[in-house]
């Protein structure tokens, strides 16, 4: 009888879910909430509390990742339970391994989606979306000083002529946010040890700053001055372009304020 | 004192949008409305109508590329307007050509975001997000007769063991949707022209039709069998899976009903 339904919220704060959305959290025996695998800058649970008429339950780390998300699944196994997560819910794999576990309980799941960072990053840089490779996380240099990772996604991409989204590491509990900047001095300085240019000081980077907020930022320009350049509050992503057609070129210059030379890079 | 503001629809219907979203048609001076990039299954105008309260004009592929939407342009000049359109507005390359040429007029643009087809085939399959390459559209056979794009990009994602998300050719204005089992046939023909395994019969693949949907239909299998499943009405996707990860493949048995013998291609 007891159903669960993954709700999608979006992208900045408590607005941003849809009427779908909304209708399964206020028609649901239980309300959890989840607001660690992104941060959504403007949200409050008192406010999603007024909006959907529910007192909401706030999911932790260890309740879902240690606990196996217990809690959850038996409020589920009781009566209809929704989980509002932050943009397009199964794109944590952690709600994956929820769905899963729902699933082998006997417990039906649904879905109701929301905006996502993958498409929402894509869409304002003006790059088009089919020329976009493999996206990669660039971890925080406390976490994994060596990484050559996302160095190795940015330069296969590249090779083929695509473009590479990197979302930048955050810890929502601690409040750490990865910065563009620091993100661009992680990669120089992993770049330097490897003697590479895949990243490199002369190179086109487009920083995205608040996607789906009232005041994102978007600017193109060289990983030189982008590094120098202050995007304000987080969430930040980076945007690593490969072979840009004309029509993208303009669109950077025109939407994300590239430099005009931008044009001399369209191949 | 004019500005546009493109709002996405996300997926099926009109309960799709989000607060926001609504919050900023409602305040409009003019709203128009796209539904040719993608099908948004349950939508119509008359229930988009009397949500936001205003009358809503339908825009025309014509519209918008032959005449370059002048008279979106032109509204936007005279106070604020909206422009509805499905999924997340800015992964059709056409409504970043309108806001490079709002912004070229001096009007301001805003976007708000909306779930796409691209974050929700991903998070239904339950394969990891940064483990896709570059997706791809399959063009309808009558279209591009001998296509062999998407074959080459499969491949070229497999050699990296990497997914590919294929949206498959739709005309929306005709009533036109590829389908998964036409998708299939087409690319086996392509690989048969080439001599090419890279799509064949034994491999896996997984359907994803109506994401977003109350309905939507997700099942992995072999070739030979997704070929002969009927996913009932559009739009359909199709994923081909790279190399495997042990928990995506244990996540295409549970939520894709894929066989059991799925776990012994885990690489």
């Amino acid at each position: 009888v007891g159903e669960l339904v993954l709700v999608g919220m979006g992208l900045c704060d408590e607005r941003d879910i849809s009427l779908r959305g909304l209708e399964e959290a206020r028609s649901a025996a239980t309300v959890f909430v989840e607001l660690y695998t992104s941060l959504m800058e403007g949200l409050s649970i008192k406010a999603l509390a007024n909006l959907t008429g529910k007192s909401i339950v706030l999911v932790s780390r260890r309740m879902l990742e240690e606990e196996d998300g217990r809690e959850i699944i038996e409020a589920a196994r009781r009566g209809k339970t929704v989980m509002l997560v932050p943009g397009d819910p199964l794109i944590a794999t952690t709600h994956v391994d929820l769905r899963m576990r729902a699933a082998k309980a006997g417990i039906q799941t649904r879905i109701v989606h929301g905006a996502s960072i993958l498409s929402a990053a894509i869409g304002l840089s003006g790059l088009q979306n089919y020329k976009f490779g493999a996206s990669v996380t660039i971890p925080s240099p406390e976490k994994y000083a060596a990484s050559e990772t996302p160095m190795n996604i940015i330069r296969r991409n590249r090779e083929f002529g695509l473009h590479t989204l990197c979302y930048l590491d955050l810890d929502v509990e601690r409040q750490q946010y990865m910065t563009i900047s620091q993100a661009l001095k992680t990669l120089l300085e992993a770049a330097a040890r490897r003697h590479s240019q895949v990243v490199s000081n002369d190179g086109l980077v487009v920083g995205i700053a608040r996607a789906g907020a009232s005041d994102p930022a978007v600017k193109a320009d060289l990983v030189k001055t982008i590094v120098g350049y202050d995007f304000g509050n987080p969430p930040h992503a980076l945007i690593f372009p490969g072979r840009l057609h004309f029509m993208e070129a303009e669109a950077l210059i025109v939407l994300a304020n590239a430099p005009e030379s931008t044009r001399t890079m369209v191949e």
